[in-house]
């Protein structure tokens, strides 16, 4: 007897977006081309905010610090590159074999997720918004629908191969689903209580958003129930017991 | 002008399967449930593989050494517990605030995965199986059909908050999508080349999966282009920067 529920999951991809320039209306950009509906998860590329955003840089227009030129040796990398960076950075992680740094808004990622392709001249770079949430916020009231916006980039991930999409802000959505006070099959209280469901929905988008020739910098997830409020991405720096780790013992806070 | 392209992606849950037992062969419970075409993406909670395998254990069964006894104080944990995890792990990478090891099989997270929720009796845990890429594999070759399967567990993250779903093993999937030599619509070569497309099934997946009442552990994505072969889930262990940096300074290989 087959019993299975069909989700009415449903993805699309919003086709037909020009190249991006600072000042272009994202919102409205979308909704000319995509039929939104209330409810609608729009998971949006990053490199697409920030062009919109204006945050593409010369490498011209950065002076390296003394720091950069120390650490952009080893790395192998432009020292106008490395101050870029560290501009972009709250903290740096580690220094080699490859930068990874926390970013201003909060975000865990190497180079501070700052992009040399998809941006025309050797000179130039493409920064991360400087607030995700905020540009995901700033899209969502433009829009005419009561949509969920998500920001969405490809990050690598400690122990694991490859990178895979995650969120780097959202509106509309909470990052967090939390199961709190859920019971499980045999009425224990579930151990696993916080899902990082914007996450999990940036993971998918990325994954449909390389479907298309090319790449396709939006995707459209409808028919899914999400939590509206709650939770964060990133954790907080006294929770995060990784990054403790990666910092020399003399830096380390009192846990 | 409205230009989206819908995606032929789908997805849906398998309804009825019982509480599984060890020996029950998963593979023709699903069949009989679900009605399964060539390249859907089966996605199995590792737990109910787990059962499969017979892989519950009772407390009682373990004897701690001295170092889980050392471990389970700070921890707070029964030292019997504590053992299990040791017994399945060929690394501990931290031992306070919580237990993070990499698994025999190359999955680092915390506790080696073992589960006390969703197994009766306070005295009973169920481990994750011994080779979920090798589970994967069983399930595959008794499918009538040619899918791909993913075992799939839901893992906390360095740096992000909450849980999302990872994939534990797969089969008939590649872990990674491989896009090098690629061009981005610039010309140039793309950076970022390894795609974890197993992981971001399984994030997709682990969300559906909590969709429907009480959570069920089986999914299926349909519609999908997939890549068959090649890339690892787990880094191995002189690639991963992170895990070298838990250790203490003497314990670290060269890079």
């Amino acid at each position: 007897m087959v019993d299975t529920l069909e989700l009415s999951l449903r993805g699309f991809l919003v086709r037909g977006l020009p190249s991006i320039c600072e000042g272009d209306q994202l919102a409205t950009m979308i909704e000319e081309r995509a039929d939104l509906q209330d409810g609608d998860v729009l998971c949006i590329a990053s490199t697409v905010v920030a062009k919109a955003e204006g945050r593409q840089r010369s490498l011209k227009s950065y002076e390296p610090s003394g720091l950069a030129m120390k650490l952009a040796g080893p790395l192998n990398k432009d020292p106008r590159f490395v101050q870029a960076v560290l501009e972009e950075s709250k903290e740096v992680l580690l220094t080699h074999p490859f930068l990874l740094v926390v970013t201003n808004f909060g975000h865990t990622c190497v180079n501070a997720g700052i992009d040399r392709s998809n941006v025309p001249g050797d000179e130039q770079i493409l920064l991360l918004p400087r607030d995700p949430s905020a540009s995901a916020r700033q899209i969502r009231n433009v829009l005419s629908r009561d949509c969920a916006v998500i920001v969405t980039d490809t990050c690598g991930r400690p122990f694991r191969c490859g990178v895979a999409g995650a969120a780097l802000g959202c509106a509309g959505i909470a990052p967090i689903r939390d199961w709190r006070g859920q019971e499980d099959l045999q009425g224990r209280t579930l151990e696993i209580t916080l899902e990082a469901v914007a996450d999990e929905l940036a993971g998918i988008a990325n994954l449909l958003m390389g479907e298309a020739d090319g790449g396709t910098p939006v995707a459209i997830l409808r028919g899914l129930s999400y939590p509206r409020e709650g939770g964060d991405l990133f954790w907080p720096d006294e929770k995060d017991m990784i990054r403790r780790h990666l910092r020399p013992a003399s830096a380390r806070p009192p846990v």
